[in-house]
């Protein structure tokens, strides 16, 4: 009896949020891979640039198990399913396939990892991919970005919809709803498995629409008499166009600040993506030396990043402009996870420079590029499968929207949740859990991609907390005793000028140390010391390190 | 002409909410101080433990200005009220008054910080303290705490009234509700003065009763099959004498898990504050033999804090207890805001672990303490100040406030927002914002008050993001060259096993600084050599240091 053949999906990378930046599809030894995106450091990830899904499993794979991949699909432009595509293509060299937005900002990625000629295959919602034996349907979603699409692949074992990060927008700004017809006809056909975006599993009712931010922009728009500066994030192109409307309305033109919105920008208006009539366009320097009441100008730094525009203009620090009296800057945007103190710390400081800030809760500036729960019936209403794997979500979302999924009557045996780096395998009438594969995932630390693990990681965090301290013991070989006091460096631990109390201990502890030895690690004996005369005095545990030498 | 004698009220401390933490009223001389507490740190302070305000400003004055402190009142027991108390004791010999459940938190602090005998007087809610020119008439308030109190500060000016932390809640728990009556008694009198809690000012509506809880509480038992395990903040004394509740409406017992949580329960039940029949309480120890559907277990921990009760169960690394299949957690609180990132990842690893966990905004299993904004208008409808000073709250929050108060008919002019450390200065006439005075906050870090400032805390910022280098450089004074390879310590900058290259390189390019040298700072030439290298290589920024040696 040969093994029945199965598809296997795998979700990658290790932390956050699960199949959401990078995931393996494959059957029989025919794969594709579905976005290739980066996770974003946490507080506590100290120095950390950004982080890649660990993929060498898919590498050692497609080496040792005549694994192939057919194409890389990128289901839209945000980070995190774009921004690992040049360490992907390192290692993996399958076609990519975008639509035409998200393939603008693929682009420059592609080129500047310098693999130039990379084939990026353009295609339009609707269009279908034929990759392997995966027939993949591609239709249109709505999202805080523009030409999201979800996936329904046709396999061998049947039909698997993915909807990638959506929401159902009636109204969206660039007018163009959502694909339910596509999701019918999926149910009519018959559905195998959906895999749905959870991120907001855990919010009752319905995301408002993009269009309801528009009324709350009239009204700071009406009631702002000096600049109106509006931050967001720099890919959330239909908010930048809602702005731009706004503007034309109570006759304002329109300055773009900082180098990241204004390649977004850039690449949407090369493509067809975003509206922005020539006049009322101005630069940063004629916006200054325009009447206040006459200006909006368009920002990055929601996050509270201290080098986005916003973070400068907060801590007066960027180079054309600052904060007048009467500005009103709207935040429209929500804190990410985490960010939560460095964006209150950022609208105090713009409000101590004279700013009148407008955010969420104050008024609906923003609203959510993700389906809320009954969204989440209606796409399960619609699509009616037999299987459901909830992804794109932290594990608690995963959990609430598999709870959605048994309210609407689906048996808790026909659903799986799985982590990242753990498959799951299908069949016609089967779903199972598979292994935990190899691999989590990777940190870029400067140039570094994977350098930096748990050991650098954990030294970071004691010299974080309690910094260190060095001393430097010279001995003379023919007495055995010291030939100079220790000089000790010491950073992060005290302030040393403070400190001399300290130091003078510390020699006179190296000193007793020196004359009290007589065989064994005279290094690690000094350095024990240290370490234990530091906690006594200061309750702080600072690392301590010695070099010693008899000369 | 002699200048005219004013009331000044300055709030001390230097980060986030104002006026929170400390605040010292005086007239000719004659002071008070209100409240003694602690800030807590925000993610970017590393290795600080606490931070109190900086008081040493009054110290001055008592020395060199004959300002005399009559009384520090303490207005409830939370810690960002009461934890400063030993270190302002140390400086400051005034008497302590607070409420009994408020002064039986405050007498354990005063004991442990060595101050046995300092006089602590108990007063109720509606008694009158004469401390200097006060006449102090305090009044009832609700908040996540019993016992608190408001005052109203009869001062030689006119009466001004200072909220404390506050809702109005119509149904407390303890069955003690606000005291309208003495706020309405207060503006028949005229007020000259409102001191105002803002931390909800930007939140719509009026903050839920504490009892709306018990609603959720019923259907967390109601559906539970397994154990209970309810996670608050140990000070939340009527949240655990909900669960008490609903724990003998459906047949469970309560166990309580943690020392601090013991501690609060400990005090809180001796003075009356908490109602818990002996049978319905058993040790961590039985809970575990009995059966599942039998228990709950208050813990500590929604924050996140990976030593507290609940991280431990997440992390599974507590001695007695651990999470099973089929336990129900319940995070009866909210994230304070900068901790949302590590409660996420708690509730994640109790989910990994089989917990189903409830949280807000699955179900309304917490409601915060402090009043919004219909409670806020109430509030100055009741009291008709004359004029206003928003505090408790970040900045933000305040110019909410003010903005409340404007669209209830006050003039702008009749508001000061001031940050703490800036005075502000009444007559029976005037509102006016007086002088910044020296001072702002102190780091706590072990044993260290105050030793731990911006330098230090430079140096962790970079340690933590990229490490340290330290070389050793022996050179042979006869010749000038080398005496041996060159060793380095790192940590934090690479992982030194991988990076034999690296070290390597260093080592080469320390041997031609040296021999290239001819004069000048040679140790600064090989840091700077160093630094550029790493930044070269890696681009990482380590701190690079040398200890050069003739020998």
């Amino acid at each position: 009896m040969t093994k029945q053949k199965k598809l296997r999906i795998l979700p990658l990378g290790g932390l956050g949020e699960i199949g959401k930046n990078m995931m393996l599809l494959d059957y029989d030894g025919q794969g594709i891979i579905i976005d290739v995106g980066i996770m974003f450091p946490e507080n506590d990830m100290l120095g950390i640039d950004y982080i890649i899904p660990d993929f060498q499993y898919v590498i050692d794979q497609m080496q040792q198990e005549n694994l192939t991949i057919h194409g890389i699909i990128v289901t839209h432009g945000h980070e995190d399913h774009t921004g690992a595509i040049g360490h992907v293509l390192d290692g993996i060299h399958a076609p990519v396939y975008a639509t035409s937005l998200t393939a603008g900002l693929l682009e420059v990625k592609i080129k500047q990892s310098g693999h130039r000629d990379h084939p990026l295959h353009v295609f339009k919602a609707g269009d279908v991919l034929e990759l392997g034996p995966f027939r993949v349907e591609t239709f249109h979603v709505c999202h805080s970005i523009p030409d999201g699409v979800g996936l329904g692949i046709n396999t061998p074992v049947g039909l698997v919809v993915h909807s990638s990060d959506f929401k159902f927008d009636h109204t969206p700004v660039d007018g163009w709803p959502p694909d339910f017809a596509k999701l019918a006809e999926f149910s009519q056909r018959g559905v195998l498995a959906l895999l749905a975006d959870s991120t907001n599993a855990d919010r009752a009712g319905w995301t408002p629409s993009e269009t309801v931010i528009d009324q709350a922009f009239d009204e700071v728009f009406r009631a702002a008499k000096g600049r109106i500066i509006v931050a967001t994030f720099a890919s959330l192109i239909s908010r930048i166009q809602q702005v731009a409307r706004a503007a034309q309305r109570y006759g304002r033109q329109m300055a773009i600040a900082g180098y990241s919105m204004n390649e977004y920008i850039k690449v949407a208006r090369t493509l067809g993506y975003l509206d922005l009539p020539q006049d009322l366009i101005v630069s940063v320097e004629q916006a200054n030396k325009m009447p206040p009441e006459q200006v909006v100008i368009m920002a990055t730094g929601t996050q509270g990043e201290p080098s986005a525009v916003l973070g400068r203009l907060a801590w007066g620090r960027h180079r054309q402009l600052e904060i007048q009296q009467g500005d009103t800057v709207v935040m429209s945007a929500h804190p990410i996870p985490g960010n939560e103190e460095l964006v209150s710390r950022t609208i105090n400081k713009l409000i101590q420079r004279g700013a009148h800030v407008i955010y969420d809760p104050i008024a609906s500036v923003h609203v959510s590029g993700h389906a809320s729960r009954e969204e989440l019936k209606l796409l399960h209403n619609l699509v009616r499968p037999k299987f459901f794997i909830p992804v794109h979500g932290e594990l608690r979302h995963l959990h609430q929207h598999s709870q959605l999924a048994q309210e609407l009557g689906l048996p808790a045996e026909n659903i799986a949740i799985v982590e990242n780096g753990t498959e799951i395998l299908l069949t016609a009438d089967t779903l199972e859990v598979g292994e935990r594969v190899p691999g989590g995932y990777v940190f870029v630390d400067g140039k570094g991609v994977g350098d930096v693990g748990p050991i650098v990681m954990h030294d970071r965090e004691i010299l974080a907390r309690d910094g260190f301290l060095n001393a430097l013991v010279l001995i003379n070989k023919a007495t055995g005793e010291l030939i100079e006091s220790p000089e000790i460096i010491s950073r992060g631990f005290v302030f040393l000028r403070d400190a001399e109390d300290l130091i003078e201990m510390a020699q006179n502890l190296i000193g007793d140390v020196v004359a009290r030895h007589k065989k064994g690690n005279l290094t690690k004996e000094i350095e024990d010391a240290l370490y234990k005369m530091c906690y006594n005095e200061t309750k702080r545990r600072p690392m301590t390190f010695a070099f010693v030498r008899e000369v």
